[in-house]
């Protein structure tokens, strides 16, 4: 790989990084003043390391290959998390640098697992960028500096590639910075709409701000203990189960419902597998906790089956109520939605609906062409043929997305926590849901696992978000190799 | 589909199971006498209806297509195994009909799933019947049809096809019916091997049988209610750890062994990965069992793990200990181990370890095709090309086989067994391994699971066994046309 090109783009987003931090600085003067001190010494570290690599290496932005930006892409998410997690350690609220690391990378990748058992009691600065780790990593900082920067250099297309979710690669608009913007437009309009909606359902200011950050990123970091469940209030439960769900929709989609063209949105086949999921877990977790868990089938239940479902499959993984106690089919329902996951081009994580479609008809296909083996048979995606190649690398994906699941479990198990625990905490990380199951479900927390589980969860929090394949790139010794 | 030639073919099928059912009735007037009711008519009602369905269609076994030769095997695993559930039922071992077929495809499957706590007390034909639906399923019992009946037809490729495990089809000599003696030859002399051992051993003729019967077969029935562990001989343990082992390796490998084509056989990749899994698994058990579980570093304890290893990766599924009071890192390699599998072409079930080499090679190239875009890649194993076809087969295989495992385990859930019960439960019978693991583990059976569980757990084991596709193929409407 082109090192001082990968450099020079560590050196930008470092400066962007450094840029982010002044906002829970300010947050930290306006309110009680805790932590302003680990933000500060972060910021000089990460501007002058970040200035210095830019300086020394402008003009390397020409030629960039797809190596280059995956690399790229892959090492920024490592060195943001490494940096951005310098905050904690220095204000004392999280000693212990790697769940500092953990927590980081649990923000930036959007996941929401948290070491912390006590938040209430955090400096507000500090809780302040925990959400904002999760805004920021919603629809990616990579994307973000495209947006912003004034001059990106050819080969930024590989960077969007990289970063931005999804089998299928749809561009809104014509040229890749409109699209930047169009994407940040819906993305900022949402964050606004549930701050408002949240404040004028209850909510003080900071924890509205708070938790639209962190539920449009699909991340479910609280500034509550109790999370959601602190507010005890179902129209709240409801805004966010609606900006949660808008959240896990493909962001094209909400381009086009913007533009009102409906009627692509409805033909979408991805929309539509993500809804069903979304209403038949629903009505099967309410089955279940009324025929076997025992309870009254009221407003409170549908609300709860609905709120963690759609918190769950959108990956975002707030809690209302404590769903490790529900009937075993209850939760297992949950461990499914956190593999499928949301919709491709959203914030949120796993495997996502387009590749249980696309799977789905590949299957169907091997069944056909046994009983026809001469008919050669294509696969349609809303009216559109999908290459064979594409249908490979999305059966390769659910392939390595299980082995991690499996490994990352089986790490997790040397802690001696149950099975449900280590398999639920693997996957939840995988698929940067969260909460686990079990010990890990949301009245839980990660800070029981021992170190190694820690840094190989964050290593699986990092490879989902990233879609697997950018960072096994770096595992390969000829991209280290100088070109 | 060809309907007359189908049920040509399921009347063939039915007239071999009332000559197999003649063995255990032998039994039965040898021993206690119990059960030979149960045989005496099922023999009869079996024949004659077999007999009717060959006489009424002889003739039709030409132009036998792909689809009918899927459909064939697929229709006759479900028969024999609703017929042979019948001796069960009417002596009164098993009085519940849906238990009965669950032992019968847990039989024929060579699962070894039970929904018996107690076998001891049972007629001894009885329990040969259910240890020889193992020894019957082992290799394929339409395969051993082709072997003993005088004329196959030129469609039988297809039955063959269609019933032997595994994405990558050789036939060990030329023609195919001398392929399938040469099967027959190593499967029997294995048999017969591992009879001898267990009798010199210290184990009883009929004992010895018996487990020679289930574990060549990979299937894990036992005539005792402690499994392997009754007998508490280490000599015991290790015959049978050395004679499953070697079930769980390709029989296209020990034929080249016998021929001594050593190097052939080395060069394997399947088999190496095999081996590394056996060896590796269980040191990391031993090591889990005396760091976390306070064991003693003995002869015992290495003794087990390497037993419940090669027990649970050829998916044979006997127990010497319970290995459900296992640390959790033990019992989730165990997991692990169902989901691998042993070898393609052998008795054993799971995914198989020649997929799991051949989708870690799909994905390297994957990531090298990130790095290098333009390069065209092709995937070699054991030196040979492998088409994209099988490439793209394999991957999809393995998408089908967690979706099973995922969807058998939401339904069981249903139950209200523990999260570990439910998704074990499905994928040792998608695996076709037997035992799972808690409450569904060595020490506990399957009859506390309700029907529908039961029903869908046989289906998986069916799946399983025929590798999904072809049961998958009964699915489709197109296939029920008459052509």
């Amino acid at each position: 790989m082109n090192h001082r090109l990968v450099l020079y783009m560590l050196g930008q987003i470092l400066r962007v990084e450094a840029v982010f931090l002044l906002i829970p600085l300010i947050v930290c003067w306006a309110t009680d003043g805790g932590g302003a001190m680990g933000f500060a010494v972060t910021i000089a570290v990460t501007a002058v390391l970040g200035q210095t690599l830019v300086c020394c290496l402008r003009g390397s932005q020409r030629s960039m290959q797809a190596r280059d930006g995956f690399a790229a892409v892959a090492l920024s998410w490592v060195a943001m998390s490494a940096f951005g997690a310098l905050p904690y350690v220095i204000s004392g609220a999280i000693p212990n640098y790697v769940d500092a690391f953990f927590e980081t990378v649990s923000g930036f990748t959007t996941t929401g697992a948290t070491v912390l058992s006590e938040v209430e009691s955090l400096p507000k600065g500090i809780l302040f960028w925990r959400s904002q780790t999760q805004w920021m990593g919603g629809v990616g900082v990579l994307v973000l500096a495209l947006a912003i920067l004034p001059k990106s250099g050819e080969g930024s297309v590989y960077l969007m590639r990289a970063e931005s979710p999804g089998p299928i690669k749809t561009k809104l608009l014509p040229r890749l910075k409109d699209s930047a913007k169009a994407l940040y437009s819906i993305y900022i309009g949402l964050t606004v709409g549930e701050t408002v909606s949240l404040r004028l359902a209850g909510m003080s200011w900071y924890d509205a701000i708070n938790h639209a950050f962190t539920s449009i990123s699909t991340g479910g970091f609280s500034v509550r203990n109790a999370s959601i469940a602190a507010y005890d209030s179902m129209v709240i439960d409801w805004i966010i189960i609606i900006f949660t769900f808008l959240a896990g929709v493909n962001f094209s989609m909400l381009f086009l419902a913007v533009r009102r063209q409906f009627r692509e949105v409805l033909r979408n086949e991805e929309l539509r597998l993500y809804t069903i999921l979304t209403v038949g877990a629903s009505a099967l977790i309410v089955a279940n906790l009324v025929a076997v868990g025992g309870e009254a089938f009221s407003g409170k239940t549908v609300t709860d089956a609905v709120f963690q479902v759609v918190t769950v499959s959108t990956t975002t993984g707030y809690s209302t109520t404590d769903f490790s106690l529900w009937p075993t089919f209850s939760y297992t329902i949950l461990f499914l939605l956190m593999v499928t996951g949301a919709c491709a081009g959203s914030t949120a994580g796993g495997v996502k609906c387009i590749r249980l479609v696309l799977l789905g008809k590949n299957l169907r296909r091997e069944v056909r062409h046994i009983l026809h083996p001469r008919v050669v048979q294509t696969i349609r995606l809303d009216g559109d043929r999908v290459g064979e190649e594409t249908l490979s690398s999305v059966s390769l994906f659910f392939f390595a997305y299980i082995m991690l699941m499996l490994i990352g479990g089986l790490v997790v198990s040397w802690d001696n926590v149950g099975f449900l625990e280590a398999m639920s905490a693997s996957l939840t990380c995988v698929g940067n849901v969260g909460p686990g199951l079990g010990a890990l479900g949301p009245s839980g927390n990660f800070g029981i696992l021992s170190s190694l589980s820690k840094v190989v969860l964050s290593a699986n929090m990092l490879l989902g978000r990233l879609e697997i394949l950018p960072l096994l790139v770096l595992l390969s010794p000829s991209i280290w190799r100088k070109k």
